[in-house]
């Protein structure tokens, strides 16, 4: 054996005549989550002009509260921080089913707790236990992109059921058996209440429909719950009171205002927990350390998470009479969560041209629905009121202006 | 639109006699990462006996580097911690980019450079972006069992290549012949040097071949460097050094020691670089953000990470006198990471059990070959030396008392 050598200029490169063409595999080929590329640009024009309003991203413009980083801190000083169990650390499984306790009067055992890193992570998960390629999984539309965009990205089929005022854009057990009857069977069905986009919710009766036709058709409940504790009225119902089949997907990133800790969990049925073990070990090793240790203080800060909710219900009202004003007035029930969905058809058929011009003109980035609903997104697009309330009063006025 | 209720004892539960079988998806049903499992026995045992040694486990005893721990005390007190862009924050893509000019005098443009969630993020990301569902990946075996675990969650079936002393339990291009000759097309080709479990190192010259034979076949070749900087004699070849159409994945958890913070890092080839994007954006949304900003430090504390090296180093020469003594004689070439892979079939023919027997006799953890090796793996086990010293020397004596 020769000893190791840095034999640099006898290596082929690529521009070699004898090279083949190498392929980028089709399932790569999955469309861009767009609201990332407006903050791409809205980046760009803060840089050049210093005036933007994030109104675009979907995400509290608030840290983690000061209990989190306090807890953050010390694991810093007195944790080695290597992998945890690929399930999560043990402490935080237990919170997160007091939680449930406390926050729903359920009683749910730790062990069917999972914790993931972020909903995203919990998304993998349950598509790759649940699904084969060749499933097909229906959601609304329009909804969070990234889930028809995973389920492309691992051969699964999205079943878009286009949805709109009349159902609140939710989906409904009537377009379950239309999509079942006219295009074949359903593997799974992912609903999310408070929704991404629209902010709207299922009722607790809806939600139980929707789970007993799943039930009785073998069609996978998944329910993503990100948006719960952010809600205008009603409690969001928690998916997993009543259907111990179900794959709930729920994050820290929200309510409890850790985006970038990226920190979620599960409720995984036993039925399913070796098959999610088995793919978290491998796939993810475990979720980061440090968030783990920090989210254990979560759920005693709800008195900082709170008043983060006052705020956006503030803002929501500020927009809800402001908006309207401005020329926006088709907007979706804004239930829950920090968005809001407008129709803007009246002023515009190409909604990523008018999101351009929106940020060009008047140094507001908000987003096209073309993100959330590939075939009537060119007329909506979304605002998110997740910043400070000062942002949003700025916002309403420079947009009322533009406008007229 | 009736007001949402809670109306929990109206809802179905899946006992009900309607319900009807739900499936688990059969990609679902990967096998587990088997060291998770032994991690799990031996946290049982400490908890029982108090006496466990750690040699199972491929992670550093040491946190991060002091450097990095500040870094990151910094970033929990002055930012916001949201998500990042998905590609990662531009400081650290930068001196990831300049990592590669300081250590192997190698010209990386930064956007190239793509921060991941661990290197596990970095797989997902890769495999996604260059095979399809159905595609041929080969791979040395033993190997990293989350390769062929993680290619067949998403229907990439792995191509095991047998491989032992002789070829320093490394692949060859006559191996990949073969091959090809004998079980179809391949579509990509999976390195690690230095190599897990064995740690034995590709020379530059071997690691140029099988990039040429991968250039002009049009198999992919995806490079794990992540032992990269933990080596005994010759520095690791990097192979972005020559081929461009290469992923190289790599990660802080290693030689930065940082597994719990869960970050790593690609070298993307232009013509992957948007389809990692969107698959990124979309399936991680971004990785952590406090990792990101504390990692920018890591490159800033050589002197602690050499001295991780040097302890690792002295741990291997203190097993490499002693386990022989003790009755493991049989040995891979140690080049490099912190790993002895040893043929244990004078000692027993169901590594599994033995392990198990070593953990409650000696209180010392060890891992099974078969988490590296389906076929062979019943006869070899795998030291970690990535400990404290003193452990080491207190493995191998409880070993040699053990076997006489």
């Amino acid at each position: 054996m020769p000893p190791p050598t840095r034999a640099a200029t006898a290596w082929p490169r690529s521009s070699n005549p004898d090279v083949m063409a190498l392929k980028t595999a089709k399932r790569g080929a999955v469309a861009p989550f767009i609201v990332m590329d407006v903050m791409r640009a809205a980046a760009e024009r803060e840089a050049s002009h210093g005036d933007v309003l994030h109104l675009e991203v979907g995400q509290p413009s608030t840290p983690a509260p000061r209990g989190v980083l306090e807890a953050a801190h010390r694991a810093l000083d007195g944790q080695v921080l290597g992998y945890t169990l690929a399930l999560g650390i043990p402490p935080l499984r237990a919170a997160i089913a007091a939680h449930y306790r406390q926050s729903y009067g359920l009683n749910l055992p730790a062990d069917r707790i999972v914790v993931t890193t972020g909903s995203s992570g919990g998304f993998i998960l349950s598509f790759l236990a649940a699904f084969d390629a060749g499933d097909r999984v229906a959601m609304a539309s329009p909804g969070y992109p990234a889930y028809r965009n995973i389920l492309q990205a691992v051969d699964v089929e999205p079943v878009l059921l286009p949805a709109g005022p009349d159902t609140r854009y939710q989906p409904t057990v009537a377009m379950l058996e239309a999509a079942q009857r006219e295009t074949g069977r359903l593997a799974g069905l992912i609903v999310a209440s408070p929704a991404n986009p629209t902010g709207t919710m299922l009722s607790a009766d809806e939600l139980a429909e929707l789970a007993a036709y799943c039930s009785t058709s073998g069609i996978r409940l998944i329910s993503d719950e990100i948006y719960h504790g952010i809600t205008y009225g009603s409690v969001a119902a928690a998916t997993a009171a009543r259907d111990d089949q179900a794959v709930v997907v729920n994050s820290f990133s929200k309510y409890y205002s850790m985006t970038g800790w990226r920190l979620g969990w599960m409720v995984v049925p036993e039925s399913l927990l070796r098959a999610v073990e088995c793919l978290a070990q491998n796939l993810f090793i475990s979720p980061p350390s440090l968030s783990q240790h920090a989210a254990v203080a979560a759920f005693g800060c709800g008195e900082e998470l709170d008043a983060n909710v006052a705020r956006y219900a503030a803002n929501r009202a500020l927009l809800l009479e402001a908006l309207p004003r401005a020329g926006f007035d088709r907007l979706a029930p804004p239930d829950g969560a920090f968005y809001l969905y407008a129709d803007v058809a009246h002023l515009t058929n190409d909604s990523r041209d008018f999101c351009k011009r929106v940020l060009a003109e008047t140094g507001i980035a908000i987003t096209p629905g073309v993100d959330f609903d590939p075939d009537q997104g060119h007329r909506t697009v979304r605002f998110s009121y997740a910043g400070s309330t000062s942002d949003m009063a700025e916002a309403a006025g420079r947009l009322e202006k533009w406008l007229k």
